[in-house]
């Protein structure tokens, strides 16, 4: 059996949640290679050996230099900060490494191309950590889609609300500045609706308009609570679009909206009926088919189970529930079997995530022009 | 005490539910005035008689003429088609009658503009029947805004969405035709949830931009299932928008969004909470407080009662539900009570029936310029 | 047309109640008699005057026996406090006056046989206000069970949960008394989910176990809050029951059950799918097949429209919600048109009223005896 | 580090949950023992070889036998079906070890009483696989009710309600066989809820009567289809409980109940407020407090997060989710760091089993007296 070795950037919020995948991948799904967790860096020799320990790999490093060019790593996963994500992805592609990105993958959509231009010359694969879409519902929402049951998609309405900023006296973070997150809630969350619309809908969004809005205009610096900083970006944004076959649709996102703990959500009308979805409740799917007995319509519930995609790996009966993880743990899955068998694709791939980051800036520059913007203007 | 003579026009969906109000709404209320549910009119003399006896009105007529001119009738309540509500309220400002009338105002803003104007100079009240913001729930909502509970207002989301003509085999009817309905879904129901936005956020809304599809473009000739007719306006709209005070929203509006049957909702996000309604669930609204113990946090779901506006006459019991007829029992409520009272306003009046066209037009000129409008630029 | 004098003994909760159905009856349902509100009895001669104008009564009394009396009365509406349903009722029915009463029919089984008996021997009519089995909702969920789709009913889990008394500071009032009320929260809210369940499993309720408590057992006298007063019935039960075709039930009833406001609940379980309704849902249903595909099985919302019972005479669109009058007014029209009609049974009639108190008096007696109880035992 | 070897017996459904755990407890929680996968028994070795590779396991036996008398395993885990739990208990008890065993302990309760006594005797620690306690959202529930925040417990009602046996077609299996699984729905689920009651109540059930019944009494012989065998045990049983402190409380239980995929839920109403969860949705927790501003009140649906109980170790942000695994691994995480420490006790251990099963045998003894049953009179 091929052996996959992996090495880790950033153990952060989701370079743990990385963690906690690696650790059960293997047992859930037995894999198509071997998962070897080869080696670990963080901005300290220290603080990578702890993690190190904690999360199982093998070895450690302060110099994330020397990670990308261990020839026991096959691939690179980059759990940093956004704004580290191209540098360390254009080196460890010239190391010849597969790569396995955080989203977004870049501050600007010109970055995010640079990347998956470099990936493609140098022929190595690449993965986006568009999680959302790895879910057992949200795939059964696709294959609902796909088989047509729903009819023809006619509207689009998608949200990513949370609302770990709503406090306006939370203290400002790097998520705030341009040089280190680029956009705002669009980057952080918006990223996923976007690219939730395309695999759900199957079509790409070629134009938006949009507006954003910076609500929490300063807050306070964190080494100085009376001093207070400027926030660079925006709080929340909203787009009209459309999709290339003309579909409608709405994007939300915010980082203030209050109540909204996990608040990605979309609600997908078609011809014949509609799906509606929201991730705080992750294990079901509401379904309405206009095709039944009138007076028998409405939505149903649908809890996850073994007879939808992936679930029975987890638990072979219905309505058990999934967590967060598990969809992690699904990405994990595609990332090593994918890598195993040489003539599978990877999804998302950084093609799909420079078109994320190309309809988030088309976004933001719709805003300041205050017009409708081609998605395929942008570069 | 004073009396009300009622002149009821038209007798349909809407004529209907007026008169279940009518019979109800003194019992409920004990109004300041005595209704007196003086005339009747229909297209022909033989239903006007019909409809006269199941609703209770003294007399009827097939001649509307006849009936703004009685002099028992002092309020002319107008619930016939849309196309019909200038023709007849300009007549009967001009018999120096009060007139109540159903959305939309008109089927343009200037139309309604004409109507407001006329009313205003005649010195006559007027009602528009925009009913969903009577609901006790509703005001409650608006009770919770207004005392700051959730902070200032910092988004608006709003749906009006119904699935009458989602099915395409529906024959075409007057909603479809320009010259009978003016615009499309967004006349006929975004109208709703355009006015709503305005009662909640307590501010005007001033620009907009849109985006309108007709997505089933014709229809059978329901004389000739064979036949096709052109749809001459739009299924689905939405728009973002901004009030005047900065605040962003987003209004969608369908009538063809499967499973909706009655999907007027909203999402109101303020910094310090959120308000979350589905008129589908018209007796429950749901309120975050970002204020909790971060360890309770969560959506409440508040079952409307004694406690919130109007409830209690109806029923002493929270929880014990409230019914579409009801919010229209509370609207003839206001409408009586404030002819009763010679210094009272009716809200909402001609003026934000006239508002609400205005806001219509502008996004439908939004959709077709692809750029914002400043709604005062209407007319 | 045919007249059916009405005369009201009672104008608190439900006597406003029922007069609000009384007022609207007529439009919402084109009746097949012509109600006239002829006479209402309180006690006092001008509490009487005061409601009968209020409610729209042609004359009132201090002294319900010229009541019962009157010419022009054909029903007695009896909106009394429970301990004088008894009297009020015999009286009226020697007076050959049909009886609507409100529920629970009397305060013992023994009296509410006495009560069907004689209204039987003098061949008079007799409905009693459980009014929740008259709501759309409901109506649709038998319309479900009749029709077979559920397949055979094997489970009946229902309740009557409020908790109007759950604060132990509240006074003590007449619920909380044997002689004016007899049972406590078994009386009050558990006759409606007796009754309910023998309506919903069409069999009669034939042996029962249960289990009944006084948590709170004294409090404060309304006239002296110092003072504390002996709570004389209980505060909560629970039964296990068995239906005359085996199947089984659980019961549950409480007026201190924290946050229940309109707490009538129902799960049904058939050997083919299920039922699920909360009335502070009123307008939805929630039905589940295990017939559907096993990948497509959920528990669909059905929002009650014009397809189903009595619906479309309070609207012609569905899910525009009905209200707790509404359901008392399909009351009324069950009443009106009963009367109006010699071959036509009421129903809920005085015998069903008997078998729910002595279902009723079985679960007290079961609760004494700490043994099952057979309910054709009790009398 | 101390090293805890696990020696797993059984890799079906269960077998196949806890290894899932045991891969990502270390990752999750940095557990106070060097968690070592030592020995797999299965019926085969081809089988327990399989299952070792794909689980993880260094070696593995087609003879548990071999597994318990292992120098290297510790704890001995039992995953088999119920009829081999007190052999293999006894057995492993008798070579020194730590027992963790699936629920429920034993076919009866005088079985689980002498597993109990033998683990006593031999001084080893004995957990039992009641993992929906384990749940973060479960464990904020008994944290708001140990806090006092609902007041004192007036009552519980508890579900654990599944359909996996509701279509009458199904085959007949080791479930419905008295040798192989003692109790029916009783045991197999009825036993979770028990359980649960148990530990949220925080008191013991003292006193019971039950209800049971067999729905289909014959499946096909799973070998044969034409050719039914009869089901030995109830698909259904309601109880009414008391608790020792007097506390009220209702149990269901069905593995027939339509629509219900993972039916475990409960309603715990005290004196100040009510908690409702149900774990189809096992990452809220539904909150009602009597003492919020009467016109505020209701209840509030909270998402599990980081501020509550375990959850942390998961994710850091709220509401991202939890799944079934994840409380097997909080269960695991209990075993390792109680058997690291020798001062701590693991809960719930053989004792609470063993009360576990004394319950379900006096529910179903009052089922065949037809009275109350006082729990400590079984056994």
């Amino acid at each position: 059996m091929k052996k996959i070795g992996v090495g880790l950037i950033g153990t952060g919020y989701i370079g743990r949640c990385h963690s906690i995948a690696y650790a059960q991948a293997p047992t859930v799904f037995s894999l198509n290679a071997k998962l070897e967790l080869e080696y670990l860096a963080e901005i300290t020799p220290e603080l990578a050996a702890l993690r190190a320990k904690e999360f199982g790999f093998k070895r450690s490093t302060g110099n994330w230099l020397e990670l990308i060019k261990d020839p026991n790593v096959d691939v690179v996963d980059i759990c940093t900060p956004n704004f580290l994500h191209k540098e360390i992805a254009l080196a460890a592609i010239s190391q010849g490494k597969h790569i396995y990105s955080e989203k977004p993958l870049a501050l600007t959509a010109s970055d995010a191309k640079e990347m998956w231009l470099a990936a493609k010359a140098a022929n190595v694969k690449t993965l986006v950590g568009f999680n959302y879409i790895k879910n057992p519902t949200t795939q059964l929402a696709k294959e609902i889609i796909s088989s047509g049951e729903i009819g023809e998609i006619v509207h689009f309405y998608g949200t990513h609300n949370e609302d770990y900023l709503a406090n306006k006296n939370t203290p400002i973070d790097w998520h705030c500045l341009r040089e280190k997150a680029g956009l705002g809630a669009l980057g952080d969350l918006g990223a996923h609706i976007v690219q939730m619309a395309q695999y759900l809908v199957g079509q790409d969004i070629s134009s938006v308009i949009g507006d954003m809005q910076t609500v929490i205009t300063s807050r306070p610096d964190p080494n100085n609570l009376q001093q207070y900083c400027k926030v660079e970006n925006e709080d929340q944004a909203t787009a009209l679009v459309r999709f290339s076959n003309g579909c409608m649709g709405t994007i939300e996102t915010s980082r203030i909206a209050c109540g909204r703990k996990m608040g990605l959500s979309y609600v997908i009308t078609g011809t014949k009926g509609t799906i509606s979805y929201s991730q705080e409740r992750m294990a079901e799917l509401k379904l309405y088919l206009h095709t039944d007995d009138p007076a028998r319509q409405g939505f149903k519930t649908i809890l996850t189970g073994p007879l939808h995609p992936d679930y029975k790996h987890f638990c072979v009966s219905a309505g058990h529930g999934i967590g967060f993880n598990d969809q992690k743990t699904v990405e994990i899955r595609d990332l090593i079997n994918g890598l195993a068998n040489d003539d599978m694709k990877l999804y998302p791939d950084f093609e799909e995530g420079f078109k994320v980051s190309r309809i988030l800036d088309a976004i933001a520059l719709s805003n300041q022009i205050k017009s409708w913007v081609d998605v395929s203007d942008i570069i």
